[in-house]
């Protein structure tokens, strides 16, 4: 239920922004106060915490990235909101984590659920203090009811596959490219996306440089099966997995490149991260966690530590990393703090604001408590300050690293790569630990899917 | 055997060198020509590709190099001469595959062999056109005959553990920090290595300033036992292992400002390299090869793929990544060529010239044949262009990836990781690969360890 007093808040907020002249200064031409800065997210799909130049691949090459992260900051302890592409993006959209969404954690075509009518997206959340809001790519939240669909949550405009690409004949039935709540072309050419939704957020952002916007640009790729453009295709060293994501590079210069040229630079946060890992079953077509564990589907490590890099020059120190453990559930209420916003109390959101962190005045949350849903959005593991504790354990290789062995306890502090079980040398720890995990079960059995017990 | 040639070209360099004002200029107070540049290299031990931040650790941070990529080259398809620390030092300074040596990949105290008094060392060459050469750090080529050491290998200042630092009491007799070819002290306090190397190799940067120079540093760090200074022991998030990694960060940092403030960095190559990969056998003191295979002691990836940086403002092209297939037995010939020398040709140098690509005019030698000779100096696998062929494994762990198959076959440019053996689809290619191999034991069995055979 929205409340009415976030109707109002919209409404004044939508007063305080209407009064702009458009003008070019020199720092920006967006007239919206710095407290309303552009917001735009980056979310890659299925991109691998290795596969950039900034983080470690020799044979991918992405200097926009690179350069973005010189620009800007890298979060090298920042987590996806699950191992799976819809449960991540629903942690996203709602900051919560995945288990309140009431449905599995990949829908498929014919799913009957999807995102409840209540929830509050991040898009609704911002434009209901005057955002202009749309969403260029893959939505995954539920296609079966149209009440599912983005512009029915929050979304202005809305162009994309509404779910995985791999979603298609002759498996599943023809999957459309939509256009709003309408069908604009079935089966499209694949080869095209990630440029169409690149050539779409910059003609939104050149449209609505007058307002504050919020852009969220979850790309079809680096998800199986892999479709470079054909500027791209054959051109990486690493094949056509390096060609799908050196042309997401191209895409995010492409943007930046844009926003300097609209002078909206100085006005706009963009935040660039992965949904989960790398799907290494796929073999070569997958990517790679690096130095992390494992992959897409598993809570390793590298199931969900991902990528990610913030910029917003003039708000974001350049140059910078953090190692503050963060997530992908803790940009909802990020977002809307540095938008101006508050988050509705009863919306249950699970993840914390972490403003200070990127604006370079952090105050690191040590002992910051991370919870990894995993396969069907169940609780695996717990982080806590370095310490993580998994009680459960999966890999979609059917990997099993310590024999079965459970608890298992790794300091990621010192040892990223979770190698060194040390559960026994620290039983209390544990204890507390699986306490921890114990008390989150109980509070999601009694808060519940929240949106649809109440 | 040291040609005339060799010293009459040295003379006749000395002569155009010595005519120096001394002066400051805007570009460099250094009179040598630009094709004098000063030469650092910076050689870790037992640093793992992926322990920087610029190479994907999330939580080793090394700004100094990070900042040192931004403004240099990385080479990301860079090896070292061995999986070993005397064999690696061997390649380094003679250009030559270790097996040349005619000694042991690794050196021990009482070791009764050490490099062959007719090698032309890298700062024997480099002397020999005028250069002033210091070595400060790890030299590992020899120690029980005074014609071992350091300044009767070409370095005009010496000082350093002249061996491995955990060859010391009590399992080994006392160590001796040297200083030239005497014992300067015994068993010195190792946390003070890092920055008593730094600090020297600064001082003859400065007394050095008007003549052209080589120093080469090699790191008695990230080595086991490790060692940080009191600056930085417990500050790294990694632990001790990223205490030592942090120093060497700083260390460059120290050493790139100082070439600014001396105004040599215009006229300065600075080249950061690792000895080999992680020791990975020793836990948490070990450190990691990121998304390779393996780490020190063995012929996968891990062991012998580094990180490398290329440094020199005006000369190497800033904020670029290079994925040329190069080699520490490259830096020879490299930097001799740079520094206006020239190779003498019986030295049987097997290393390549690869200045066109450190100064960006790169002609990518894209079948480049480099081999990997592994443990014990044996010849265990090869590249060519982006091929690698094993014939033979081996693993500190004993670890066996792929239950004895052998040989194995992988495509290094889409599967750096070696994870995609294709031995079986490429039978044809394996035949010439294997071919090279032979040939190459053929050759080094005509010529043999030259030095003592002639």
């Amino acid at each position: 239920m929205k409340s009415y007093v976030f109707v109002l808040f919209s409404i004044l907020i939508g007063i305080a922004c209407t009064d702009k002249s458009g003008k070019s200064t020199e720092l920006s031409s967006n007239q919206a106060s710095p407290k309303h800065p552009n917001i735009i997210i980056l979310f890659c799909d299925d991109l691998g915490y290795g596969d950039l130049g900034i983080t470690g691949h020799p044979n991918i090459k992405t200097p926009n990235l690179d350069h973005m992260a010189g620009e800007g900051m890298r979060l090298t302890n920042f987590y996806s909101g699950s191992p799976a592409c819809t449960a991540s993006r629903y942690a996203l959209l709602t900051g919560r984590y995945p288990i309140r969404s009431g449905f599995d954690w990949v829908l498929y075509p014919a799913s009957e659920r999807g995102i409840h009518p209540e929830e509050v997206t991040l898009a609704e959340a911002l434009k209901n203090v005057g955002y202009a809001t749309a969403g260029y790519g893959k939505w995954h939240l539920g296609t079966t009811k149209k009440e599912y669909l983005p512009l029915q949550n929050g979304f202005d405009e809305y162009l994309g596959l509404p779910y995985s690409n791999d979603m298609r004949p002759p498996k599943w039935p023809d999957i459309a490219l939509l256009k709003g709540n309408d069908t604009l072309e079935l089966n499209p050419d694949q080869r095209k996306l990630t440029e169409l939704y690149t050539r779409e957020a910059m003609d939104f952002m050149q449209r609505k440089q007058n307002e504050p916007f919020f852009v969220y640009l979850p790309y079809a790729m680096p998800h199986v099966p892999l479709f470079p453009g054909e500027n791209f295709e054959g051109k990486s060293k690493r094949g056509i997995y390096g060609d799908v994501v050196e042309e997401i590079d191209w895409s995010v210069g492409q943007i930046l490149a844009h926003l300097k040229n609209l002078k909206l630079d100085k006005n706009t946060l963009v935040f660039f991260t992965s949904d989960n890992g790398p799907w290494i079953i796929r073999g070569l077509n997958g990517g790679s966690s690096g130095l992390f564990k494992d992959g897409k589907g598993s809570t390793w490590e590298g199931g969900m530590r991902v990528p990610a890099i913030a910029w917003g020059p003039g708000m974001v120190p350049a140059g910078t990393t953090n190692t503050q453990t963060a997530s992908v559930i803790d940009l909802y209420r990020t977002m809307i703090t540095l938008a101006g916003g508050t988050v509705q109390e009863s919306a249950k959101v699970d993840g914390l604001e972490f403003t200070d962190v990127l604006l370079g005045n952090a105050i690191p949350m040590a002992d910051r408590t991370l919870f990894y849903y995993g396969l069907s959005n169940k609780l695996m593991a717990v982080r806590k300050g370095k310490w993580k504790l998994h009680t459960e354990t999966y890999s979609q290789t059917g990997k099993d690293y310590f024999e079965g062995k459970l608890p298992l306890l790794f300091n990621l502090d010192t040892d990223p790569s979770e190698e060194h079980d040390v559960s026994d040398q620290q039983p209390e720890l544990v204890a507390e630990l699986i306490d921890l995990i114990r008390q989150q079960q109980e509070k999601m059995e009694v808060e519940g899917t929240y949106f649809d017990e109440n």
